[in-house]
């Protein structure tokens, strides 16, 4: 009997940092936390603890500070762009790799009904996240997002489902649909950069709209009616892969105290919580 | 040798509910934490077991989902006032109820630039809260915020400190300064509550507006001014606990690179932090 | 342009369940979170909202209680198959069940040097885990390990890597090797089920002691020793995926105190952090 | 109206560090997480901006480093008394120093059977934990301990409590009692040290021996039980508050299923939660 390596990668990850970008009227901030893995020739290190060829992951830690220092950093996906390259070029040893970059949201202060030039409050969890990787000398590109937690009153009913013995739900014309939106899509040109903090913000408000509007019949028809519509809508979009944790919100049972639940009062729980998911291409 | 029971108290925690209130154009959503702790006549449970006089955490549980379904919840303040007589005035054993509440933010999506009338995206981690008790028959009331994470990226220094052999940090005239500001302030008038959302909004935006525009020397001086302001902008704030931890942001060193840090690129650190606190009353 | 579901999966997880059995002589205790993921004919929910085939998660839940109670979980694969083959089964519609569960330790409470029959303090956060899942009518295994946090204050060196304009870390013969491993193999018999538990301790053992006894170059190194091991020691797996996030101690720079670093006090850091990873299959 | 500052204090929290101490045999392995807090002549700062009597956090945790190497670290109380002592008698402006210390347990790995001398596994999330603060020149230690999460599956019933219309709970003879043991206790010799870990370990077991063999009637009595059984057996304790979150194990309702409850399987939830304390004293 004999062990082989079958697939290995190594990297940094939770590299965070801050770019305060100083402008004549107005600073401008971003904070990411990025996150860098290298596959290749690195097995000599796994065998027989032969580092020649291992770039250490502090020295990654380094090249994302000196390089987010000389990148505008105008959008994630441009500076994980840099990134990649840079580790493919700079180490033949290198022969894939992959940055992934989370963006958290800062908002400018208002103070006397205007935006301050330079304080900021925090936004929600809500992450811009993007993947970028090479493949036979080009990148492919995804962006996503995550956290996008959201939830709408009305317009959601789950009715006609299985039952059986194990079923105890009740059905519902109107309840509460909350979730936690986690989608990732692949961009179509590879060639063609084109703005993206523009699609970002184009694929995010189709999501939501179709979210808000949608008159839900499941979570997995809204679920594939946001995603369809991204398509329809952006055509730069290849596919998309959407999961929707449901964050339940149950009805309190007002029966022992003889009134009546009137979709009024829900108990929020965060557990257990079903989990859908879906990939939407194009046909 | 003998114990005593020098003070105890007993409720319930984390009890979360979701109001929604469905008004002809649009609907209300508030999503709140509530805490309960009661205290009195409670010894015997501790001493022997007996059980009489204890109301259940679980009925506790119960009346803040009943009382939820009938008060408006308009405020926390006036939600937390009812529940505070309730215990109370139902349970003659009950000396002193404490209510505490914790409000999320939840904002209306907007869709084709409209604030959409029944679905909504989360807000951040900040968190409005008050405290209710009662004390001599009256009612005394603290509000406060949490996690209202703030940063600013000039107008603070730190300078002309104490410098000693355990002292390595550089003196710093222009810094990032960021913390997440939890503050809690007493309400000085008992009978007259006032429009306690309006006087939430008040308090916030000082706190806001004088952490942008103030010119820091120390998150000290930043701390008390900010107390200082709200204390006189709002007559009926009667005294203010402000707590800021430092959330760093560190100057990434560049010289070995060859480069220069040009207040561009920071490491920001969860640990170890600052903790700077004070309390500011009226003369 | 037409847009088509080309993936799909839901679900219920976290499903949090405590079992006890009451034997004359001691009450067992085993605490698990379940997670169950069906595939299958689905789409008609996904596309039109008809969810006449849809099992709905609640009832997941509901099965996996009422499974529960008449299945004696003497492991958590036999209970993951009892789970698996009910769901396909039992609805047409489901092609495939993944079933992941989670077991955390409960040790029992040792009082006058003796282990007490019903009484337990909670183990560490160290996960065993598995997953079953079910392929052309036979069941695949996976077991696995997670927040195994394991430290070992020498006989780890990391020398000779690439040292360019990017690498500050100075090399070391004598390190603090920290990390929280996880490791996931597949069982190669899939009808000699075999003893579950036994399996898992070996396993866990092996891994254990390469980590203790390599003389460690490269995390690299002792991730594949530590598969490799496992592989010759266990001749039930098939193949073992390894991930070893690094967790930093870093030396204080006693130089600024006029004092040296000697190996002595140590600065844990959780990001960013290093992330290995592995696969080490039969050749 | 004038403003004025009535309290204030500030310091250093999350100061983690890891001591080695390289034994002839073995290698001991401390790690510890440390807080520092002052107040004293600090308003300077607050009001003006003067920042002279100020030492500056960053400089508390090169201190807590630089003392940690010279200290034996034998046990957290005695490296706290070093540390509380050197800032009070160092700095004149500071007139009370407070020190926390929180230590998670580290276990030698088994190999072959026997205790590893240098390799470790992390404990559970238990804390041992210590506050000193100086006291008109005399130091005053508290002890204490977080995170201790024990469950007993029998001996502990629940009945006679309040039934009216707010009740939904049933009576049980019968339950599964689990919680998160928090616990501070003084100790009552200001000048007399004794052996800290000694003293941990003996309340420690005190409480668990409490925990396990009582027969319980309420959360509370139990409580009253574990604090005076420490009070009774460890002369060295002035007085101990304990905290004792309920973390329910909810019965599952098999009665939808045509099937009984007994006593078996149970929901484990994390929210909302019965929140007991209590505090014990010598008569």
């Amino acid at each position: 009997m004999a062990a082989k390596l079958a697939h290995d990668s190594y990297g940094k990850s939770k590299v965070r940092l801050t770019k305060v970008t100083r402008l004549p009227d107005r600073h401008e901030l971003k904070e990411l936390s990025v996150e860098v893995s290298l596959s290749g020739d690195f097995s000599a290190t796994y065998l027989s603890g032969d580092n020649s060829k291992v770039v250490a992951t502090d020295s990654m830690k380094n090249t994302v500070y000196v390089l987010a220092k000389k990148h505008p950093i105008d959008s994630i996906e441009a500076f994980a762009d840099e990134l990649v390259w840079h580790f493919v070029k700079t180490y033949p040893q290198v022969h894939h790799a992959h940055v992934g970059i989370e963006q958290r949201a800062w908002h400018r202060i208002d103070t006397s009904g205007k935006a301050h030039p330079h304080a900021f409050v925090a936004g929600s969890n809500e992450l811009r996240t993007c993947t970028v990787g090479n493949n036979a000398g080009e990148l492919v590109h995804h962006a996503g997002i995550e956290n996008l937690v959201v939830l709408k009153t009305t317009d959601s009913s789950f009715t006609g489902y299985v039952r059986d013995e194990y079923t105890t739900l009740p059905e519902t014309t109107d309840r509460i649909f909350a979730t936690s939106v986690k989608a990732s899509w692949m961009y179509r040109d590879v060639l063609k950069p084109g703005d993206w903090n523009q699609r970002f913000a184009e694929v995010r408000q189709v999501l939501l709209d179709v979210f808000a509007d949608h008159k839900s019949l499941s979570v997995q028809q809204t679920l594939y009616a946001m995603g369809e519509a991204v398509l329809a809508a952006c055509d730069y979009v290849d596919h998309m892969k959407i999961t929707m944790p449901n964050q339940h919100r149950v009805p309190f049972n007002f029966a022992p105290f003889g009134l009546k639940f009137e979709n009024d009062i829900f108990v929020p729980t965060d557990e257990p919580f079903g989990l859908i998911s879906g990939t939407i291409t194009r046909e």
